[in-house]
């Protein structure tokens, strides 16, 4: 009998998440059945949207439900296999509980190519989640032509830190916001990113205006709030805004009544696409995705930063790291071992 | 030497337009020269968009500024013509001052056929602005597909009346918000609409889940504020919202933050499109849809309502009745005879 240490969710938190939010059991799994798996998890990505599971809006999926497991996306061994698609010593990748080990039938599960010259962390970190919104979100949604001027916010955030990349392989003009001097000195060291704009330290509309001053094509929003009113702000005519997160937002009390952007009157004035996605309606699409995104980590054309925390006890402060902007990278949590 | 009358901005309101917003002065003409025309105005178009002008947004054209004439969108008689391609008798529509005649070079004028079938205040009413506006705000930028449901809100409002028509013409099911419970029956008895809902006696969201449970495809905005958020929160996924018009916000005072619409995180978790337009972007098309629009009228597949004011004198209490929600039909203002 196995046994592995779990994450429930106790209690919807008010705002931030609290200390009796999610709490850790240990408990023992059944054996697995027929077409079951026994999972290993290796690492666990902390996604923003991980804390709007948490809570009673409305969502593009099902939440999780005070006394359930918390669940995430993760990188997975397969320890044990009743299920041909994923023979055991395989590498999964899915949503699974927040725990050691988990069972699964292994839908909803992918598996995941072990790629030559890439660590597993660099491969997970930024091929399941991260690299395909970025990617997404960019290229099919906000669509920018060569030369134009793209803007992104977070932009040293896990999906921030490859939009600019991305945007400059194609050929566009990329402004980055982010908070304080280090994040900001990485957009332009280590990103791509041709400016940077440091939101706690800048007037951000008036930095926009110089540095684009003929306006944006393409706003690419992870945050929400201020950051997307300075972007509607300086939009060109006829530019798509990308709603890819509004982080700023989603530890909001349950009942609150956020504002919707106060420049929204631009959508009119500007005649502005502003268009929302969620990645996992592109699942389908993953496999050249990742083939193009891998390509170019391979080639040293898209770099990526990882902010590791050890140990499955620590995953909810992980995860409150990107509430609060004190990550610096992609925030995976290490579970176990990757072999 | 001609004689006019001609409306003045003296003042930007603060608010909602007052006495002293707009002056109306007596003055002469100076005689047409080289290149000129002396146009008389027959039919003042009142549009939402009016009031903009006279405040100080960062608009999408440039705003009247205080101590110039109020413009407006007319059909005008040509009198006299020292331009080839405008000849004396014939009628022109386009941008002019709010008067009773005005000289104009000729420029953003459009010459007007007379269409056998239609009077003249129809064809200006419908062709001229709300025509164009519903036809590309629904088929350009909202793109129903038969069967799909379209929520339109102002619907009995001089494009909404247009709108779900144009829908129905399409094959999609079509729900009309309108204020009163005389505009609610003109929806379904003269405008083609399946239900009507007045928002000023029924709980929106609440009739919307109920005569679409599963959800709006697409959602023609006129209003903003709360008809927005309403929409917003009953958007199917993948739907699309046209952003035509926020007339509820058109009256704010210079200063004010107006909040963009609460349900704003339905882009992400609906993963909406929302895009607003100009129709004076459209203008080089106008000929394929006046001709559309014209057709189905002859054919009597498109009615209409027209709310005539009579008098120069008037036109600011015309233009004010758009705020309120006291007219009755496509305001327009009589200045002079037809012929």
């Amino acid at each position: 009998m196995t046994h592995t240490r779990r994450w429930y969710f106790n209690r919807r938190p008010a705002k931030d998440i609290e200390a009796d939010t999610l709490l850790l059991r240990e408990e023992a799994l059944p054996p697995a059945g027929a077409g079951q798996l026994l999972l290993r998890t290796i690492y666990l990505s902390m996604d923003a949207t991980n804390r709007l599971w948490l809570g009673d809006w409305d969502l593009y999926m099902e939440p999780v439900r005070p006394g359930e497991a918390m669940k995430g996306f993760a990188l997975c061994e397969v320890i044990e296999s009743h299920n041909a698609a994923f023979p055991a010593g395989s590498l999964v990748a899915g949503l699974v509980p927040w725990s050691d080990y988990s069972l699964s039938d292994g839908s909803g599960l992918s598996l995941v190519p072990r790629i030559a010259g890439l660590k597993l962390a660099e491969a997970f970190g930024v091929l399941a989640i991260a690299g395909p919104t970025a990617l997404v979100g960019l290229m099919e949604i906000g669509r920018p032509k060569a030369g134009d001027t793209v803007v992104v916010t977070a932009a040293a955030g896990a999906v921030g830190m490859l939009v600019g990349q991305i945007a400059r392989i194609h050929g566009c003009r990329t402004i980055g916001i982010a908070g304080g001097p280090d994040k900001c000195r990485m957009l332009t060291e280590s990103f791509g990113y041709d400016h940077a704009i440091d939101y706690k330290r800048d007037d951000v509309v008036a930095r926009l205006r110089e540095l684009a001053p003929d306006g944006v094509d393409v706003h690419f929003e992870n945050v929400g709030g201020d950051m997307l009113d300075a972007g509607l702000t300086v939009m060109k005519n006829f530019g798509a805004v990308v709603i890819c997160g509004l982080i700023s937002t989603y530890n909001s009390a349950a009942g609150d009544r956020i504002p919707g952007p106060y420049m929204f009157r631009n959508l009119i004035m500007r005649r502005l696409r502003v268009e929302g996605f969620v990645i996992l309606d592109y699942l389908d699409r993953y496999p050249q995705y990742q083939a193009q995104l891998a390509g170019w980590m391979l080639e040293g054309r898209l770099n990526y930063r990882l902010d590791i925390t050890e140990g499955l006890e620590n995953a909810v402060d992980a995860l409150k790291m990107l509430y609060t902007g004190a990550n610096n990278g992609k925030v995976l949590v290490r579970i176990g071992p990757e072999s």
